[in-house]
């Protein structure tokens, strides 16, 4: 119980929920996290460093990693290699680290799948009204973009349910959603199913008595 | 999610393990909760007060209630019932409150069969060694007195699995035991299980759109 490993946690959210926001201050605020880092086949761009935003790799080293089992997920997109390096995952989690896993839908549920443990979490603006304003409030895109990115969501929706919490983006409220999602993982911490060890030596240490 | 009905939370830990002084100052710290009161067909002891302590109750108003089926559980000590009246709980619950019952392990095991949405915390010493102390420190239970309640713990410890979270309250930390049942019973708030409401209503509203 106190010397827990980490957790595993997967952060999923509509295109426009603001999850990126709500990442980037949950690492700031608390100590507790690690960021998992991606490695990609795809060229970094300008100001991106090796290890920092992605872990760089050539198209036969990240088939290598495939055939070596070691990646969590890895998925193709635009002709592009994606996939979640192991070793830096359970290196953190060993150490005590709630390790936070940005992911699509789809990549979720097979983490899921793999890692019955994972804890997923789904962040969501209060509405689709809401969500569209924000698509369309940031102004970079095209009206036609905003109305495939509400599509898409509509399709992401139906995967809530997998989800183990909903936690809600309200307008102007991102500390109450850092401090939500910070919460749930702390509480999921002292789920008895993560504390089978501590159960175990409570028993054995009562019958001694 | 927002005017989501409140947690029916089941609390038990051994005897010496802290529950009362736990649950007197997460009353008194925040204001979301209401603490079911009891009713009990035994006679009220100097000081207490009918509707504070217990709700006081003849045998025969007792075995109506039963019969009517308006306790949520119910028990014989020693010869007087003691049970759980639903109207107040459910009341209570639809209101928004997170309705708290301290209640032994077998009456928690029952009321989960019959609630499935009911949150089960267990409250421990982090040791039998701080437990045995503490009964011992209390100075006022014999020594035959200490280890009987030392053998129900043990006895206890084979239903902590059954409980959803397990929570420490360690020696001189009240505060941070508080705190961590505070932080569960919000953090399930979020609970997508919880949330099916919202869920549906995002759904909706992203079809819509």
């Amino acid at each position: 119980m106190n010397e827990q490993k980490g957790i595993l946690t997967v952060i999923s959210g509509f295109s426009g929920a603001g999850k990126g926001t709500v990442l980037k201050r949950l690492l700031t605020k608390y100590d507790n996290y690690a960021l998992s880092i991606s490695a990609t086949t795809r060229a970094p761009r300008e100001g991106e460093e090796n290890g920092r935003e992605y872990f760089f790799k050539t198209r036969e080293e990240f088939e290598k990693m495939i055939a070596k089992d070691e990646l969590i997920e890895y998925a193709m997109y635009v002709n592009n290699y994606y996939g979640t390096p192991k070793a830096y995952v359970q290196e953190q989690l060993s150490q005590g680290k709630d390790v936070i896993l940005e992911i699509e839908v789809q990549g979720a549920l097979k983490i899921k799948e793999r890692f019955p443990d994972a804890l997923l979490i789904f962040i969501t603006p209060p509405s689709a009204g809401e969500l569209k304003r924000r698509l369309t409030d940031r102004g970079t895109e095209a009206p036609e973009v905003v109305e495939e990115r509400m599509r898409t969501a509509a399709r992401e929706s139906g995967f809530m349910e997998a989800y183990d919490y909903i936690i809600l983006n309200e307008r102007d409220r991102l500390e109450e959603c850092v401090d939500k999602v910070h919460g749930v993982i702390s509480a999921e911490h002292a789920r008895s199913t993560r504390s089978q060890a501590f159960i175990e030596h409570m028993k054995e240490d009562l019958k001694g008595e």
